[in-house]
């Protein structure tokens, strides 16, 4: 098209497609066009403006490695991670919540009982619940992979003072489907601000601001995987999490226990426990894969 | 906002915003956000989808250095970069084009008449033509900095064989408004299909031409810059260009002209030309600041 209009691009676009693209690829690709076109007339973007926009995509390049992501962090903040897990979050389970940029693999097996606390300071917090079918059926065998934040708020691959595996585990559950575990209360933290996503935070009166959260994946076979947070019910920033990420059904009371109550035995700290503990129950629902 | 839904999520990201945001950068930012959503709502963006997009901007981390600017390359075959010329060109003026990845600044003065083909091998084309207001007087003193690829395809920053301000050159208009230098007709070429956007061009069954032109901006006080393009006639690609930037106004003949004709004095070339030659006259018009 030798005449291409403000109002002809999209129709110009399209027609530049092959006839052997993939039709999901199809879709997807004149979806965004349509959004990205859509977007540019509705405020008539200046070249200005799209200057400002390529520089920060290319200010983005200077902060992206394999530690640091952050284009998901874009993402996050921009609302799209979030919505890609509601768009897909399976009805009648557990809600979905973002995976985060500091999910790990290969976090070590952990028995049930495990200690992730250890010489850290703070309160002892005792993580327990049952990962359920449908039906209220406990799954057996199913696998929880677990991480946090260490008190400092930073996680392990962000702290050259943590261990690789720090805060992080892999629970699998028996017959019960019972998974337990003691730790810190994680605490609230700022996503990283020292690169541009950063400045885009600051330029439009944002803050970085998580409400504390305990980050999981629940996998089973024959059920579809679960990637999932749970917040603590008395956080300051539960809305206005930065990222989008709380649902209603993710919110627990931490509860407060007494000290000299925590349980006799089947955890690493049974009789180790001296002071007040909180404790937190939070069954999880899988659906069918 | 704590249960953030697919519907209301647009709606939790404005209430982010800050009262202090400049009103300008709230606008946008909640059209994009508004555009985002809405795209990936449409389409049913799944997480394996979504990954594929995060790792496909990663790469072009991986592509964008000073020279090699992939972002910009990605905006022009996605259509925005020609959207915001096209939404503020000026009506009334020569048609504004894309920019381009390929600009460089500092192009060295040339005086009317100066040859920039040197020995490189084709046809001598002069391309000559008036600078002029919009009621057709012409303008002195306007600037006119031209760029275009070598006979190989190869803009100068491109093409290690080629001087820095090879094919590049900035020329002063005197009381008639004229410019006129001579040069090699360009061609047509592949944008950088050696990164992601090759590879999104290539899923997409699309080409990477562009058909051939002379870049050029041209300045002159009280008028606004103008930056544009000059595409031949005769070049297959017109109906399909790649970055989407032709525009009817910026299409023209490259008149084939007999051996002997060649104007006798006033280009460096005159008394030098036994062979056939080509000839482009193009008249731009500015508009007012």
């Amino acid at each position: 098209m030798r005449n291409v209009t403000e109002d002809n691009l999209t129709d110009a676009f399209a027609a530049y497609l092959g006839d052997e693209t993939d039709p999901r690829l199809r879709e997807i690709v004149l979806s965004l066009a349509r959004h990205l076109h859509g977007f540019a007339r509705e405020v008539r973007l200046t070249h200005e403006e799209w200057n400002t926009a390529i520089a920060f995509l290319e200010r983005m390049t200077e902060f992206t490695t394999h530690e640091r992501h952050e284009f998901i962090l874009l993402s996050d903040i921009m609302g799209l991670s979030s919505l890609v897990d509601m768009i897909h979050s399976a009805r009648g389970g557990t809600s979905s919540s973002v995976l985060g940029p500091f999910h790990i693999e290969g976090a070590p097996d952990i028995p049930f009982g495990h200690d992730m606390k250890r010489d850290y300071p703070g309160t002892v917090l005792l993580v327990t619940g049952v990962i359920r079918d449908g039906q209220g059926t406990p799954i057996q065998g199913a696998t929880l992979d677990i991480w946090q934040t260490a008190p400092n708020g930073l996680y392990s691959s962000q702290d050259p003072e943590q261990d690789t595996y720090s805060f992080h585990g892999l629970m699998t559950t028996g017959a019960d489907g019972r998974y337990g575990f003691t730790t810190v209360k994680p605490v609230s933290y700022e996503v990283p601000t020292d690169g541009p996503v950063g400045d885009l935070l600051r330029a439009t009166g944002r803050h970085a601001w998580r409400p504390s959260h305990l980050h999981f994946i629940a996998r089973a076979p024959g059920f579809r995987t679960l990637v999932s947070e749970v917040f603590a019910a008395d956080d300051p920033y539960l809305d206005e999490d930065a990222v989008f990420g709380v649902r209603g059904d993710l919110i627990m009371a931490y509860a407060p226990q007494p000290a000299g109550s925590f349980p006799a035995e089947g955890y690493a700290l049974s009789g180790k426990v001296d002071e007040d503990w909180e404790m937190v129950e939070f069954d999880l629902v899988l659906t069918p894969a």
